[in-house]
Order: structure tokens, then C-alpha cells, then sequence
């Protein structure tokens, strides 16, 4: 194949059709999408991520890499594709030793697409009853869609006479119902099947699900990184790069780009006629909607944090830049405000918690802690910034739960050394959010730090280094991780780990006491979001960042933004019930709320300033004195 | 200034915002684009619109010419831009010796645009009423413009935040109520000035009125020929031709190219600022309307003769390629059938004939005669095709109502010598429609020609010449003739132009017929269309082509077309009239009547079969034996 010279090699790789492998969307820090240089020249940027040894042998990051002349090029065999980022009701999940997604709690769903795609056939004129093709078209899709006075695009009106007569009148109309309006007309017959995309912008990753609406099998999915954090890991540093000259544009293009991208691989591996696709259905925090849409989040940022839109009108995919699918329609789950987004809508929709009695509480973890707490007859909700600790900013050692982190630290009694599990079962490479709560919850339980996050000197911990009385503890000796130097914890990291907890504990404490009501109240807790596919609950709770419960009280969801995007897909009631949620949620501002305030401060302690609110952990303590039987009883 | 080679001379002209006249649309018809070539080189194409003397200084028609180096040009100071296409109730119009405007007859208006531009205050955020800009937008528009839940364009949302904030929330709206859609937002009280245009696409000609939206005041108009005249000069011609490959396309875009160079002008001209044109009201008749929209007119000309769409759905400028006025909405009037559009409907409209109990009919003349009669209780309506010899074809010298041609013509009794009125007063070209009716008329009221269209050989006439029995009259001697050819009228020429009166009486009794009434129940006739300008209203009736009727019933509105378009922009109640208007019509499709048939061969007789329908005309026949004292009593 030919490409201009400077060409981005890995793009012009999936442009020749081959998969290539890039979680990190093409932004150099997944090292993924290496290929080896046979013949000819590339210009490549200098990167840790490859060996010295495999550089020698040729291997450049093709994502790093610019096309300098004609190339004979391998591609290293592709491994299969994880499930890791993608996830949700109806993808394979491998089950996981800590947390699967609790089916059960996800809302079924009635099939009732909303875009149809139905065989119909038009009256044909005569001298004695001429009126327009268009008329009579509007008359048969009233007749037979019980659509009133359709609107039909002037793309379609200029087909219509031909369609309408090349196979006798007999066509097939795609209509979106929920808008009255003609997405596609097609001669004949043409069968009914269409589909449409599902997609879930997180600050972190983009999932996409290629979906069938007749029967709502999900056929193909995708995920990527989110390529918006090469200009800033969390939304307010997107926020402040989007008020920047062209920053705006340039975060909605990458994202478009990698939507784009990731809609050419599933219509690539699916062979599914791109025209046969419909629509596509957004959901996202508010900041990634306001991205996507090209709209500035500027104001989401400063008081009175407003967003510009919780909902954005339905497009045409051309007028948001999407490509490939051309007939489809862009809709997008309403948000509820500047810090509680459509994902989180889209969460709850996934749920039934807005059709039961139970006191339930939502939650989804990542930068922010998302939180809404009530049930069939009322709804709150709030967000408090976590950081971005659980996603390992802010944290030495911290790094997003991709292969190589550690997901799960266990710390023997006697000895004070640390076993880990790490994602992909190679060498660590350093420690991610679940990891992170975790290692907190084992030190603290183990008497490896006291309640204010300090290390005990005394216990004779050989694997707490010291230097100028700034201590930090090694999990992972040098020589057995992944880039021969250790892996640590220090009283900093601990200390914004501790700020982090805090902050969602306060926030549902906060909540739940607005309405009177405590946390022994909830009937259910549902985790959603990439934090929780790892979160060993225990753990969470022997740092006081959840609610001491019962465990069983727990349920994973996993990503429900992008279920409740299929969902909507799937069922018009769907759809308008997810804006019927949006419009109930009661939204308490946090940041000026002084029982919050309270409330944190209370939290800076391990598990809580006032044990009572936690009595199991208290019991599970390790002293000298008390030997434990079981963590909890 | 800079061009590309080849650039078209008259074009770079216009681009350099100079004047220049060219009333056929640069297709090398109207000889008006002379250009003088001081320095440089042109390529241009033959013509015989240049005379050789200005040929040698350097003249050449600069739409025929392409430019081929740098150039010093001359433009030739240009005629004052004469309003002889331009009318309707406002446009500024000379007195005319045969019909003025019947501005009575012209439907009065309550100004109330459905779009409307108001200044609004939109409330400010606060941290206990948050909510999204959007929402309190929304908010604002319902309470002050009382459009409930109004669409906001993707693109006004991306600029809404910095709009709101730029004043303080004070930002004027402009909204189109029909539509309920925002047309665009600005910061501040920027003044409710905004402007509409009104656009009439006829067979042969362009009209467009630039429009004050607050006081309906006309601004200006601009005119030109419709430029697709070059491909077909009737709607059968065009028809055939957008039928081959790329034809409809090339249609399109030659008369949209048209349209946007005249709001180019009408912009230069008025120095109005292009964002506060919020609207385009277009009325034309069925063909002219799906080649504007891009749509194929096949099947208007295929039994059974359908249109594609009556009505075309709201777009916007960009969607039909309109330029230069990127806010404004497109709108049209609906249309009744294949060969009633929505000019007629427009026309109507433009009346108050479907408010007022008299019976009235309604006619438009042009190539095909398009007919509607009723009044406030019904409305029936036809068209008949009259063929293009009211508009120059098939008549040998035939021509257009432009500069040159005979529009009146009388004969003297004793001589049998004519004499011509010319339009522009300078020597006769040729004969258009009015003068035709005028000759035929004055033929057979002076026993020139006899009932059949005959000449008579014996009156001594010594301007007919005859050879081999084939004879015809001359009217103009060569010599007083602008192209030093005699003009003249042959039996052929009379036979196409009886034929062509014969359908329209046939149109007219067959239409009345369907509904037990007639001619003498005609409360009122209206006449509209190019061709009732210069019609002479006696003599049309004495060959039988108008109902022999009191001369005061008839009324001249010129392009009502046009001036129902104006009166849609200016008002909710008048654009909604427009479709009701469309809707009521009961169209009788004439091609396949055979009371029509009937009519039509009663018809080839002068002024009809059976003298009892014209008994005005009878009586003012010439006979030697009877000196007439008037015409007509
Ligand atoms: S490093 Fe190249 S795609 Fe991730
Ligand atoms: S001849 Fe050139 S514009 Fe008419």
C-alpha cells in the first residue's frame, strides 16, 4: 500500500486492514502496537517501552513511528484481545477471584427499538388519486409505523422517487420513532436486520458495543483508551487544556478519531453493511459530553459549576464528525449536572433501583466518586473528587490497572513481606487503585501503620527503608519487577490514598444524613465503574472508604454507562427513562457543603475518626494480644 | 485582484464586488455583460451579440470569456437595471398603457413573523439553582416567545456559554416558532432587526425580494433570467434533460449559482449584514421546485403524473446549498399537483380570493396556463397546456418580453399596415406573447385573417406574401427592423397560437363545467405570470382565449408568486393559509377529460365554435357593410 511520507506508521497499518494492538489509543504509553522494521526507514520518538534488545533487532512502538520510505514491515502475532477495559452485562467476563458483575442486579430489558426497519409498501398513484410520492410515503408510515407526519430528510426525499419504484413500491423503511424522522429507505425487501452502537466515553477508556436491535445480541465489541490523556489524566486538566487556543477542538477530534477508529474495527470484523447501522447511542460524563459535542467545558469548572447541556439534541452522525456510518443517528443519555454525568444516569437506568423499594446506593469509582443513594420514590445524588489516587495519580508507584499492576497485596503477619497478584500475571510494574486499597487495608490490619497512616517503627518491619525519617515500605524488591526498581509505598501516598477514601465516605454519609438516614439503612450497594472490577470490598472497608456492612449488601456492575447506553438502544421506554431519572435526581453540591467538611476531616483517620461506624474492623485488628480467627465474622 | 487561470471574466468581475449586467445568468443570451479588453488576454467564445465594430475595439461578453493573463478591463457604464421582471404589490412600477397592478386585489397583511428576534435575559446560575445554560436558555425562550421545548442546533449550543456570559445573560434570540427551532443566538441587545427573502424560481425568470422582517418593507429586489433556459426552454425540456446523466445536478446548480449571486447583490446593495437574514421564502411551480431541491421531476412528466413532494421540508441554507446566508432556514410553499406548484398556491395566497364569496378565477399565463376558480367555501383547479408560443416558441418570430419586443401591435382598416409598440422603444426584434394576442386579435377584427385563421386573399392586403400558396403578413419591413429581417406572422404561426388560446378557454369552461357554472358566473378574474403585464385584455378575448366577460372583472396582479412568498415571510397565519390553500385545491387533471377535449376543438375556431360565447366580439367585427364605432361597448 501506498501512504504519503511521515505517515504514522500504525495508522497506516489499520488502514491496510491489519489489527494491530493499542489500548492506549496511539499515544505511546501502552507499548503495545510494536512492529519490526525488515527493510527501509522510520523516524520513531525514543521510548521506554521496548527493550534493548528487541530495539536492536528493529522493533519500533508503531504508534511513535513516521513512514520515511518504502518498508517490509512484521507485525509480532496479536494477543487475543481482553475483555479487560470492556465489560458489562452481556460481554464474556473470565470470572475473577474478587468481584464478578452481579448479573442479577442488571435491569432486563423488552426489546422495543425505537428505530425500526420495517418492509412496507406505498400506494401507487393513479390519474384518479395522484398526491406526492411523499404524501403517500407519510401515509404508509403512519399506516404501518404509527408514525404521524414523518419528518423525510431532503437526502432521502431526493431518492424516494427511485426507490419507491424500482422493486413496485415495495420498500423498507428505517425510521427513528422517538423523533418522527426517516433514517434510511431502501427498494424492496431488504430484510429488517440494523444495528447500532452502544459507546461509553470515560475519562480513562472508550468501550463500544456493536449491537443487533432485532434481538439485542451484542455481536462485536471494542475498547480503547481514551487518547484525551495524553492532555490531562483527569477531567479538570482536560477542562483547563479544552480553554487553551484549539485545545477544544483538538480533545474533540482525538476522541472523535479514536470513536471513529474503533467503529471502522467493529464494521471491519463484524462485515455487518455500515449502512445497516442506525444509530449510536453516547453516554459519558458530563466533561466527555461536552467534548464530544465540541462544546467547552469551561464552566464546569467554576462556580456555580454549570454544564452547558445535561442533554444534547440528537444529530446526524455527520454533524458530530462521526464517520463510516452515515445513516446513523447520535443520541446521548441526559446527565444530571456539571459532576454527575450521563454515565452515571446511564448506570442507573442499568439498574432497576429507580423501580424498587430498597434503599440503594449507587457508586461509581474512578477520579471522581460518583454517588446516588435512594430508590422507586426518591433519588439523590452527589460527587466528591477522589483524586486521582485510585487510578494511581498522585501515587509513586501507581499506575492504571493494565497488565503489569498489582491488583491485590497480602502482607504476612510475621514477616511484614508482601505477596502480589498482578494483572497479566508477568513482572509488576507497579501498583493500581484496588492494589493501592488493598496494600492501605493489609498494612493497617497487619499493624504496619497505625491509624493515621504512619509507620510503626517498632515492630521490626525490615521492609520499611528509612532515610532522614522519611520511610517507605517495599512491596516488590528491584530485582522482581518489571523495570528493576523497587515498588513502594511512602507515608505520602498513604496520606493521599487516606484523602482519597475520605472523601467517598464523606460524600455517602453526607448524602444519606441529608434524607436522615444512616448507613445501616441500605438494603443494597451497587460499585459500577473500572475501580470496582478489581476493589477487594473487605479491604475498602478496613480503610473506611465504604460503609461497614455486610459484603452480601455488595453487587459489581462493571461498566454500567455502556450497558444503559444498550439498553436505550434496545427500548424507546428505556430511553425516555433515562432521561425520567436525570430530571428526578435531587443534585447536592458537595464542594460548599459543610457537613461534608465534617465529615472528611473525620475521615483522615483509618478507618474513621469514630470507630463505632466501623465495628468489624475493630474486631479484626491485629494486637499481640489477639489472635485472629477470621477477618470477619 | 487574483484569479486562476481560466476563471470566468464576468464572474471575477462580479467577485470584485463590481456590477455588471447580465439579466440571462451568464449563459451568453442577453449580450448585456460587455466587457472592454484594454491590456491582456481573454479566451472567448463566438457571438453574434457583439457588433463587429465593438468587436474590433476589444469588446467581448465577459461571461463567454475566460481569463488567460493579467487584464486592464473596461466596463461599460451600465444601463439603470430596469424592473421589467421584477413586480408584484410593492416593487416600484411604471404605469403601463395597457393593465397597472391591481394592488386592491392584493392580499393585506398583519405583520407577525413566526421568526422572530427579541432580546431575552436568561437567569443566572447560581449554586442553589444550577441546572445546565441549555435548560435555563430553554426556560427563557418558553416564558418570553412562548415556543415551548424549542431545538438548539449543535452549533448555537457549542457557542451558548460564551454567549450567555459575554453580557451578562442578556443575549438576543432569533427563533423560528413554525419550527420551534433557534436560528441563532448573540450576545447583548444586538436590535431586532432581521431580514427575510422572498423568491419566486420561475420557467424563465428569478425574483427575489430582500424583506425588513419588522415592518415588511421591501428592500430591495434583484431579477435575472433563470439560467437553466440554456437546457430546455419549457418544464418538459428541463424535465428531459435532468433525466440524463449528471442533468438534474447541472440544473441545481446553475439556478442555485443564480440565486446565491443575486443575494450576493441584494447583500452588496442593502450593506445588510448577512447573519440578520434568518429566512428564505421560496415559491415556484412543481419542476422548478424539485430541480431547486435536487429532487428528479421524472414522474411529473411520466403518467400519472406525481410529484415527488407538494411540500419540501424546512432546511437549512447550507442543506440546499444556498451561500452567504448561513442562518437562514429555507422554507417553501407547498405545491397542489405535478402541474399546479406552489407558485399558484403562493399566487392564491396572495389574494384573498379563498376568504371572499364572489366567484373568482384565478390564472396564471405563461407555458402552461395554469387555472383555479372558487371561493371562500371551494376550490377547484387545472392546468392546461398551452405550449410555449405565448412566450416566443413555435411563432417563427417569436421572442421574450425583453428589450425589442413587439407588445402591441395595431392595424390600420383601410392600409392593412401595423403599427408596433416596442418594449425599451428601440427597433422590433421580434413579437412576444402580448403582441401575438395583439396581432391575432387585430387580424381577425379587421378581416385580415377569418374565423379558421385563414388569410384572406381578397381584401387587397399588400404586406401578405404569398409563395407557392404558403403566405404570411408582414408586420415590419426589414428595414425598420433592429436585424434588418422582416418579422411577420405566418398561417403555421397562427395555427400554434390558436391552438394555445384554444386550451386555455377549454381549461377555463371545462373547469367551471365541473361545477354546473359558467363563464358569466365569474365574479372576478385574476391574472397573473409574466404574460398578463403587457396583455391587452380586449383583444385577447376577441380571439377567444378570455371569457367574454365585462372588462372591468379582470385584474392584473403581476407575480403573485412572488408576492405570496413575501407575505408567508412576513407571517405565521399567511404561510399556514399557504398549505391550507394547497390542501383545499381539488385538482381535475385536464389531459385525460374529455369534456376538455371537447372545449379544446370548439376552441380552434375564432374566437369559438359557437359565436353565442363571445357576443361582444360579434358585434365588433368588421364587415364593409358596418362602420364600428368602439370596439367594445
Ligand atoms: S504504545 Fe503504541 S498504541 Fe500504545
Ligand atoms: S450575455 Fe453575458 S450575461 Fe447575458
Amino acid at each position: 500500500m501506498k501512504v504519503s511520507p511521515n505517515y504514522n506508521l500504525r495508522q497506516a497499518i489499520l488502514d491496510s486492514g491489519i489489527q494491530i494492538d493499542s489500548s492506549c489509543g496511539g499515544v505511546g504509553t501502552c507499548g503495545r502496537c510494536l512492529a519490526k522494521v525488515n527493510e527501509g526507514k522510520v523516524k520513531t520518538k525514543k521510548t521506554g517501552l521496548i527493550s534493548p534488545g528487541k530495539k536492536e533487532k528493529g522493533y519500533v512502538l508503531s504508534c511513535l513511528s513516521k513512514v520515511q520510505s518504502d518498508l517490509i514491515i512484521e507485525i509480532p502475532r496479536q494477543r487475543k484481545a481482553r475483555a479487560k477495559i470492556v465489560d458489562g452485562v452481556f460481554a464474556e467476563i473470565k470470572s475473577k477471584k474478587y468481584s464478578d458483575i452481579n448479573r442479577s442486579e442488571i435491569s432486563s430489558v423488552q426489546i422495543k427499538p425505537w428505530i425500526k426497519k420495517e418492509a412496507i409498501t406505498v400506494e401507487k398513484p393513479s390519474l384518479s388519486y395522484g398526491t406526492s410520492d411523499l404524501y403517500r410515503l407519510k401515509k404508509s408510515v403512519r399506516e404501518k409505523l404509527g408514525i404521524e407526519n414523518c419528518i423525510v430528510p431532503i437526502h432521502l426525499t431526493r431518492k424516494l422517487p427511485r426507490v419507491l419504484r424500482e422493486k413496485n413500491w415495495e420498500i423498507t423503511v428505517t425510521a427513528d420513532k422517538e423523533n418522527a424522522t426517516l433514517i434510511d429507505i431502501q427498494p424492496g425487501k431488504t430484510g429488517s436486520k440494523c444495528y447500532g452502537l452502544a459507546l461509553d466515553i470515560g475519562t480513562t477508556s472508550l468501550v463500544i458495543y456493536l449491537v443487533d436491535l432485532g434481538n439485542g445480541k451484542i455481536i462485536s465489541t471494542e475498547s480503547e483508551y481514551n487518547p484525551q490523556i495524553k492532555f490531562g489524566e483527569d477531567i479538570i486538566n482536560r477542562i483547563i487544556y479544552a480553554g487553551k487556543k484549539g485545545g477544544l477542538e483538538k480533545l474533540r477530534e482525538i476522541v472523535v478519531d479514536s470513536i471513529n477508529n474503533m467503529i471502522w474495527k467493529l464494521l471491519f470484523n463484524s462485515r455487518i453493511d455500515a449502512d445497516n447501522i442506525v444509530s449510536l447511542m453516547v453516554a459519558g460524563n458530563s466533561t466527555m459530553m461536552h467534548l464530544f459535542y465540541g462544546v467547552s467545558p469551561r464552566y464546569i469548572r467554576e462556580e456555580p459549576y454549570v454544564t452547558v447541556a445535561n442533554k444534547f439534541p440528537g444529530s446526524t452522525a455527520s454533524e458530530v464528525n462521526i464517520k463510516h456510518i452515515k445513516n446513523a443517528y447520535v443520541y446521548s443519555i441526559q446527565g444530571v449536572a456539571s459532576y454527575l454525568g450521563g454515565d452515571i444516569t446511564s448506570g442507573i437506568l442499568a439498574t432497576d433501583m429507580f423501580k424498587k423499594e430498597e434503599l440503594t446506593l449507587f457508586m461509581d469509582l474512578g477520579t471522581n466518586g460518583e454517588l446516588v443513594v435512594g430508590n422507586s420514590e426518591w433519588m439523590m445524588g452527589a460527587s466528591c473528587s477522589a483524586g486521582p489516587a485510585f487510578e494511581g495519580g498522585g501515587v509513586k508507584c501507581g499506575i492504571r490497572a493494565v497488565d503489569g499492576a498489582i491488583e491485590k497485596v497480602s502482607i504476612d503477619q510475621r514477616t511484614y513481606k508482601c505477596q502480589v497478584e498482578v494483572i497479566g500475571g508477568g513482572k509488576p510494574a507497579g501498583i493500581c487503585g484496588s492494589g493501592l486499597i488493598d496494600v492501605i487495608g493489609e498494612m493497617y490490619l497487619k499493624g504496619v501503620i497505625d491509624r493515621k497512616g504512619k509507620f510503626n517503627q517498632e515492630i521490626g518491619n525490615k521492609y520499611l527503608k528509612c532515610e532522614d525519617k522519611i520511610c517507605h515500605y517495599v512491596l516488590v524488591n528491584g530485582r522482581d519487577s518489571a523495570n528493576r526498581r523497587d515498588i513502594y509505598i511512602s507515608e505520602v501516598d498513604i496520606d493521599n490514598l487516606i484523602r482519597a477514601k475520605a472523601a467517598i465516605y464523606a460524600g455517602i454519609k453526607t448524602l444519606l444524613e441529608e434524607v436522615d438516614l444512616n448507613v445501616d439503612d441500605l438494603e443494597k450497594i451497587y460499585i459500577a465503574g473500572g475501580l470496582g472490577r478489581h476493589l477487594y470490598v473487605k479491604n475498602a472497608i478496613v480503610i473506611g472508604m465504604l460503609p461497614d456492612v455486610e459484603v452480601k449488601k455488595y453487587f459489581f456492575l462493571g461498566n454500567t454507562s455502556v450497558t444503559g447506553a444498550y439498553l436505550s438502544l434496545l427500548s424507546e421506554d428505556k430511553y425516555k427513562q433515562s432521561s425520567d431519572i436525570a430530571d428526578h435526581i435531587t443534585y447536592i453540591e458537595l464542594s460548599v457543603n459543610m457537613k461534608f467538611m465534617d465529615r472528611y476531616v473525620a475521615g483522615l483517620f483509618l478507618p474513621y475518626t469514630d470507630m463505632k461506624d466501623f465495628p468489624s474492623v475493630e474486631e479484626s485488628l491485629y494486637s499481640p494480644d489477639k489472635k485472629i480467627k477470621s477477618r470477619f465474622k
